[in-house]
């Protein structure tokens, strides 16, 4: 690109400098509700943009090992005010970008919980439990989690703040344990990422941290994304976002050894037993009605999949749903993209074998699809699971109506690795020997399971789990959201046997930290002293 | 193959039933201290023999989960027990096909620390605390580890009982959390890989659980490995042994989106600085000797690279160790593969640079490499790092002569992931700016860090690291070796979300399973009820 060219384009953050991409092209992103792109251009970089962020993220991690967990605290929590005090700009330009709803989704639901999570994380970071400090005082061997080194986070199109590459879990998590983040912003919404890692790098001058502790890229080419995350200076990376984009970097990091944290795609099953739909029908209508169509369906959580036994109840619940779907506006989408994918998906499932109910086509000239239900039974499912286990990212969820509590066992156990399963049962215990025959077949293949509850709240909890077997993740055993325990992901495990005590990490010396720091001394979780 | 050739063959072990392998071909190991080759042939797997291992181990998963943790307890410490009867013909067999020593390292050490593991990992599934039970009382979410599912475990050469695929680390840890094993033997101690099946199986008979608990094949074609690690039936795989067969069978499970836990090379760098050389320079050399040439070096842990600040005292460590490995007989290898790699790797160190100082070939006619010291300098090391850090499996070791402390930290910078870093220093504090000054650089390339010690001592402590950086691992948030902390490699994180409690696993009521039972319940550890 010329000169003038770059000149017009946003600055990427470079080691604590907003400067000049090394752009050899750009991109801007679109306001879905109006149909029409936006005046600001960003850079998509080229490798040398990659090449100065390693090196300056390097010397942020030799430099945050060294800093106070407590210094680390304060920035997120400094973070935090930030993000407070320029809530009002966050949301206009979010829901510029995303047409996400300012009220209440945007500034009184995502917004307070992106804040909520920082002063979690900086908790965490205080306490130094996350790290489950383990001390065997017989044979003098120690060990804790330590930064695994600097963390490439690529973050969804979904939730401008609070899966933000700059702001959201991932970024909260990774830093918590000490590592600099190198935030790769989703294209859809690059402005606010770019405000918020203006808001970042702040608190990061406020605080004394190190400059290159948060740097941002908005884009890059597939093939340098690739050499990004494989890159050997790369502690780790967490990447939520479309599968095949999360598989092709899973590929690269494989290959040279680098721990990926994939959240991809799910159609988080969800299981109606028929004592439940007998027993409050309508109350199921609504609720799932709510949880399938609340941000148009756009959450790795929605419930895509509802699986039922033939019944006149069933026929009635199916035929609310669609009366409901048929009668609401369909929202706006997040991007042409998720319209166009979307629009496939339910070709696919249609052309598949499954009965479109209602909806199925995208709305001429708005960024829109109809509400969709799909309708398919068990046998035909089974014939070709794979293929309607296609997830059909949106406003629209396909009901598979299984003939006996057997098929919808088989149903279940066709199923691939899902973020969730929901169960509804009846109240009175008449579904429980159903529940016995099913439920088991559904926890191997999900992440969480709930009962009589819709899957799409995902609370920041310490139990939380956020995660699932593949391909809903690359690893059973990590979970997204909920700290501490997403923090683990970012951490490298280290012994120190027979070492010296004034050399050891303040949290593994005999005397504790502090008084909320609980560590594992001879297979027993307390907070005092050695 | 024909059926007479199938029935001189060992059988497998298959759903509980020891039968014939559909066999393709067939192998023997190799007395390696004689030079001859055992009678027994043992069966190459085809992939049929693969198909009826992965139904019945699907079958054992299932009936496992519903297992309550004490049977599994029991099996395990009744396995110990079956172990302990038959400990002499156990020696004996591992003897013959080892060369390892019968007294004291298989029978005084290795055995008792195999029998040790196993009832360590039977309290730890009897107290359940190892999944990391975890509630929130307020929003009624609880999650915890539960079983990952079958996991394929596939041993080294180097331990046949305590690393054993039947018996070993991997093994207790992935039976402990709840899952099947299927072990593949390692061709180098296929028979007593049999003899410790033949005891699993007596004591899952008598502990009454599921038959295809453990399965046993004892080889197969590459592509089969590749297949089976892959196959979606598979929950993990546990792997020791080297780079170049690890790397193959990651890229198949990763591919699959499945966990493998991988214990491959790792040269165990040991810094030995000016204060302690000159302080107790003999004593050192005693240290060392003794470390690198134990089990004819053939540990994981093994000190394969010495570095150094050159100095008179240097030399003289230098000297004093060729000639103390000049005068010792050379050990008997465990096979004719490990003499042939050591000697490869020992000429692909010398023609890059290395000095041979003393040994450098094989022993003729004998299973046996010359005690083998080699030494070069900072600067040249650092010319070819990734050459100079070959592993030299068995008894040979790299000096690394730096000639400032600055180049000693250039060359530790130079490392790839390691499972040990070993740091000697003065007792008077005199080496302790040398220390702050290159140590950080070691231990974020490290799995464990050790002052003063060498690492061939791997204590099965709780607060244990037998992991690190890839590639000496494929991930370094895990350990091999220490309960619980092994057993998490095998579990897969499952959420309970608003679940009603009669349906929780035991584990996660509000009334604990046990005294013995830590839970974490709003942030804190505690062994009681919420």
């Amino acid at each position: 690109m010329s000169t003038a060219q770059t000149e017009q384009l946003q600055k990427i953050l470079v080691a604590g400098q907003w400067r000049d991409s090394d752009a050899s092209e750009s991109f801007q992103s679109a306001n879905p509700a109006l149909n029409e792109m936006l005046p600001e251009r960003f850079p998509i970089s080229s490798w040398s943009d990659c090449e100065a962020i390693l090196i300056a993220a390097c010397e942020a991690a030799e430099q945050l090992r060294a800093l106070p967990s407590a210094k680390i605290a304060e920035f997120l929590e400094a973070f935090a005010k930030q993000i407070e005090a320029n809530a009002e700009r966050l949301v206009s330009i979010a829901n510029l970008e995303t047409a996400l709803p300012i009220k209440p989704r945007l500034s009184d639901v995502e917004l307070p919980r992106t804040t909520g999570q920082l002063r979690q994380a900086a908790a965490a970071a205080r306490s130094g439990s996350w790290s489950m400090p383990t001390i065997d005082t017989k044979a003098n061997i120690r060990s804790c989690y330590e930064p695994i080194g600097p963390v490439c986070v690529f973050g969804p199109n979904n939730f401008p703040f609070a899966f933000n590459s700059v702001s959201g879990g991932d970024f909260a998590a990774a830093i918590a344990a000490g590592n600099p983040v190198i935030a790769k912003a989703n294209s859809s919404h690059p402005g606010v990422t770019k405000l918020l890692a203006e808001l970042a790098q702040t608190a990061v001058e406020e605080t004394g941290l190190p400059s290159s502790t948060v740097q941002l890229i908005y884009r890059l080419s597939h093939e340098d994304g690739e050499r990004l995350v494989s890159d050997h200076r790369i502690g780790a990376i967490g990447y939520t976002g479309s599968r095949r984009a999360g598989l092709a970097l899973k590929t690269a990091a494989d290959a040279a050894g680098k721990p990926i944290y994939l959240e991809l795609s799910s159609v988080n099953p969800v299981v109606l037993l028929p004592g439940a739909v007998r027993e409050r029908g309508e109350e199921l209508v609504t609720e799932f009605v709510t949880s399938v169509l609340m941000g148009t369906g756009q959450f790795c959580t929605n419930p895509g999949m509802v699986v039922m036994l033939a019944s006149t109840e069933t026929d009635a619940f199916i035929k609310a749903v669609a009366a409901k779907f048929a009668a609401g506006t369909p929202g706006t989408l997040l991007s042409s993209a998720v319209k166009k994918t979307l629009t496939a998906a339910i070709q696919t499932l249609s052309k598949a074998g499954a009965e479109v109910l209602t909806g199925g086509s995208a709305v001429e000239g708005k960024c829109s699809v109809a509400n969709t239900l799909l309708r398919i039974n068990g046998a035909k499912f089974l014939s070709n699971p794979e293929v309607f286990q296609t997830e059909a990212f949106g406003n629209a969820s396909l009901i598979v109506v299984a003939d006996s509590v057997s098929q919808l066992a088989e149903v279940l156990r066709s199923l691939e690795g899902n973020l969730t399963g929901c169960v509804y049962s009846a109240k009175d215990g008449s579904d429980d020997a159903h529940y016995a025959a099913v439920t088991p077949h559904l926890i191997q293949r999900v992440g969480r399971i709930l009962n009589d509850k819709m899957p799409t709240g995902v609370a920041v909890s310490p139990a939380m789990n956020h995660g699932g077997p593949y391909p809903a993740t690359g690893h059973p055993g990590f979970t997204a959201v909920g700290i501490p325990a997403s923090m683990i992901r970012f951490g490298k495990l280290t012994c120190y046997d027979g070492v010296r005590q004034h050399r050891l990490p303040a949290i593994l010396r005999d005397t504790n930290l502090s008084d909320s720091t609980w560590r594992n001394i001879d297979l027993k979780w307390t907070t005092g002293n050695v």
